[in-house]
């Protein structure tokens, strides 16, 4: 069953559910014209199924590997990328100045979304050169910006992240890899970074690092950091690469999923790098790159999502199996059609979120209006934790339909859920990112949420006429995502963390009832059928989660050593 | 991180939570003494600690194959093997009259808890062998048992189950192995099995296969069918395996885990089988069998369940990172804290829920009372579909709580994951479970649910004077449930099956909130804080699972093509 790229679906939730027409009307991206848009999704679809949704399972049969300090990619997985590079894909949304397309980031998500349902190993890898444009396009100098943005945005060379060490996961302030100034305006970078998503390939020239290090005069914690560039082949002024820099490859991870993508441990041995941004304002830096990256591993859960769903779906509709009727196929028995039912309704709910934050993204840039930008602020971290436990569930539900065949490696069902299950652990894991939602996205008293939930209030009435019960439930589930919003602004912020997966899972199953809705008044009797399903049956655990809400106590309640009893 | 076998978790839960000493009252149990169950929970621990744990790592990285045509297993396996089978583990329950030790089927789940949590593949190897000697000793002729159970329960022979055909998975119906009379009271099996658990092995002298095939006079369907005992070495009447059956195994399955168990393609070219029970009556042998394989199964997760808990627990309070207060290690952040302790509060209720259907079978046993098979009926299906959701959700939860790590092999959380992913699909997918539980338990118009859940409000009103709160909210659910039971009995069975799923993990979430309530009384404050976070904050899920309830058209409204559209 080959991977069938969702064209006309995002289609539909471009033109009726998330609003991307404010966007096409902006000047800034007045060349996002219908047929613009037709044309990205339809020609992105084609690569992600001819090109790359064919490295799938390769890619986890021959995984990645270090041989001599080189490391080796899969099979094809060159080839692929070279494809995608000479189509301009990497810089959909990139500066046009440096070699990009400059079209809405929401373009860059569909196609993203897409080559993630195709192949997340591959995919991986141009999302890491997306999140280093812009970071570079926001933070770097002139200079850097002329070196390294057309090399990046045209494949040529490739980026990475690197951000973890050792003794500094999610708490990224206690990092130690130091940054001494050469005085020439370079720095000696010495440490130890570690889970570095393709920290090296064998087909770009050249592989650019944004390392995370603390200058000698860097304070502990956070406020201390600072970001550099550290290219693995120093360029020259022409941008041909030259010296190999002084910094390595040490091992690759054996890992559950993602096999084709190299997972590396990288030492730096006071190698050259270049400060992007200002000194010690590293993190600043490296949040632009994170909330982008965020958005775009959310984007992976949905892709991985979708991809899952097709391979079910054909399963179910095509093994003739016991006294089903209709079909003869599993797929008429009431539990088949009530796992694919909601595997498609959390699908679209996942998707709509996602595509909304990054319309928000989109306006922001556009408009530079602040309450664009708080929208996309609150989304991201909905954005990145439900599409990613959406993408994990779905995968899983995908083994589930297969029954015993879901467990056989070859079905591809069960390498969907290996892949996707990093996910909701890298860029900031799940908890990470509800603590940043209750937290840093609460910290305006609530202001921005409570603007999207009178959005959602606003739409349920406006539906009303049309579909009384389903906008009925929108409304009371929008309420009490209210209720439960001032509950949470009203606490002190350290105060919040127990209850901020609950709430975060919450507000996602909101909007999905709102996205819902808005699809059920489009006029299609299956998109009707579907929100109905979700709000009956999905919506009602926004109301579980958020009983839970005035319990905060019990979490922390109980000791380690009772925990352990 | 050793696995530690929570032997005093069981003797709280014999003790206090699911009414064990009536068990050890019955005349046939009466040797089920405290010192006696002290010894075989203290005993079977230290196995398991000591011989089985230490071959997860090695069963996985050094998978089953087949090399011309003979099963080789992974190291140390068979020297478990042989550990558990002197011990005299294998026959806890089995009939002393064969060699069995006669002790409740309670106890062997204890063990085989145990034992899932220290070595999933390895367990599932005596698994198979407890399932078979439950058939014999319920359905096989008084020479079938003296030659067979002997062997099976001493471990000298292994026993298999054969089931599954390509075109026969959840509809057993559908099979088309053939037996053929071969006019001395044998009959001559034709066919192909699939997915065949430890289908061989290397250390067991012969390995007999429970076969379901048709005479040539079944008819379609499920009441055609016929059981046979097929021996790989077919023996003579002392019981030495002689001549080699017609029987081999074709491949062996590359599994999402569990690669340390051999899982078989076996083909049957006319090998000698021997009729176990009456002809066509093959369907009523086989659910003996797999009803006790079911309980077996939710135990696995269970078993599974307590591993990832451990080792994650271990690992958030030896992980120092962040600005941590007290230890300074990761299990002072809330949000680990609320994972933690949702590990432990749900693998809290479905042990608890295994265990008590252990004990509804034992007292069925023991008692002959129609009340406790209907009892143990009820309750078979909710422990196979909560024990084995559970234990993938808690090893998801797990890989979470060690961030970054739970991706890398290495640390042995993704493990945990990639080996129970397949419980809740084998001996009945999850949803074969729940359609059972609405559809052949409930045929009693509910009888045997309404009982249990006048008990479970019994307990809350008992409970009410210590933990009013608490009560309360379990007595509500129970209420609800009840609600939901009768809903779903007035309704045709056939329009029960897209509420059957719901309709389980709402009934085993109540019975979760009623076992932490009696654990609450007991007088340990650790207990009652736990109980007080099952209550406030995963019981309330039953609410939102039965919500959807009343909307059982949504499922099948949606068609075939509007799933695809």
């Amino acid at each position: 069953m080959p991977y069938q790229a969702s064209v006309s679906e995002f289609r539909f939730l471009l033109d009726h559910v998330v609003g991307f027409e404010r966007v096409a009307d902006t000047d800034r991206f007045a060349e996002a014209t219908p047929e613009t848009v037709d044309a990205i999704l339809t020609e992105a679809g084609r690569l992600c199924q001819t090109i790359v949704a064919p490295l799938q399972r390769p890619g986890d049969t021959n995984p990645a590997r270090l041989e001599n300090g080189i490391v080796r990619t899969p099979p094809g997985f060159g080839e692929a990328f070279a494809a995608i590079a000479e189509g301009g894909w990497i810089g959909i949304s990139a500066d046009p100045d440096y070699g990009g397309m400059g079209l809405p980031l929401t373009l860059t998500t569909a196609f993203n979304d897409m080559m993630a349902g195709a192949c997340l190993a591959m995919q991986l890898n141009p999302l890491m050169s997306q999140g280093q444009i812009e970071a570079l396009e926001h933070h770097a100098s002139d200079e850097l910006k002329a070196l390294y943005l057309p090399k990046l945005i045209s494949g040529e060379w490739c980026g990475t992240m690197n951000l973890t060490e050792p003794q500094a996961g999610s708490d990224v302030g206690a990092l130690s890899t130091k940054a001494e100034p050469n005085g020439d305006g370079t720095f000696a970078i010495t440490g130890q970074k570690i889970y570095i998503t393709w920290g090296d390939n064998d087909f770009s020239d050249n592989v650019c690092h944004l390392v995370l290090a603390r200058l000698p005069d860097g304070q502990p914690g956070t406020r201390g950091i600072s970001l550099f560039l550290v290219p693995k082949y120093i360029p020259d002024a022409d941008g041909t690469p030259g010296e190999r820099n002084s910094l390595q490859v040490v091992s690759l991870e054996h890992k559950l999923g993602l096999h084709g993508s190299p997972t590396a441990v990288m030492e730096y041995s006071g190698a050259t790098g270049w400060l992007v941004g200002p000194e010690h304002g590293g993190m600043a830096a490296m949040f632009t790159m994170m909330n982008n990256a965020r958005l775009g591993v959310g984007t992976q859960g949905v892709g991985v999502a979708d991809a899952a769903f097709q391979l079910a779906l054909a399963h179910a509709t095509g093994r003739k199996q016991g006294k089903a009727a209709g079909s003869g196929t599993i797929v008429e028995h009431a539990d088949v059609r009530r796992m694919l039912a909601g595997m498609k309704a959390d699908l679209f709910a996942a998707r709509a979120i996602t595509l909304a934050c990054a319309v928000a993204l989109d306006m922001a840039k556009a408009t530079g209006e602040d309450a664009w930008a708080a929208r996309a602020a609150l989304l991201t971290p909905i954005a990145k934790a439900f599409g990613t436990d959406i993408g994990e569930e779905i995968a899983s539900t995908g083994i589930q339909v297969h029954g015993g065949m879901g467990f056989i490696e070859e079905t591809g069902a069960a390498q969907l859920l290996r892949d996707v299950r990093v996910t909701s652990i890298y860029e900031g894991t799940n908890g990470i990112q509800a603590m940043d939602l209750v937290g840093r996205k609460l910290a305006d008293k609530g202001e921005a949420a409570f603007r999207l939930i009178d959005e959602i209030c606003a739409g349920s009435e406006a539906a009303r006429a049309e579909q009384p019960g389903l906008a009925d439930a929108v409304y009371d589930a929008a309420e009490s995502l209210r209720d439960a919003t001032e509950a949470l602004v009203a606490r002190d912020p350290a105060d919040r963390f127990a209850d901020a997966v609950p709430y975060l899972r919450a507000f996602a199953r909101v909007l999905g009832g709102h996205f819902h809705l808005v699809a059920a008044t489009s006029g299609e009797a299956a998109r009707t059928k579907l929100a109905r399903f979700y709000i009956d049956r999905l919506l009602p655990e926004h109301a579980s989660l958020l009983a839970g809400l005035d319990a905060a106590d019990a979490v922390l309640d109980l000791s380690p050593d009772e925990l352990a009893a």
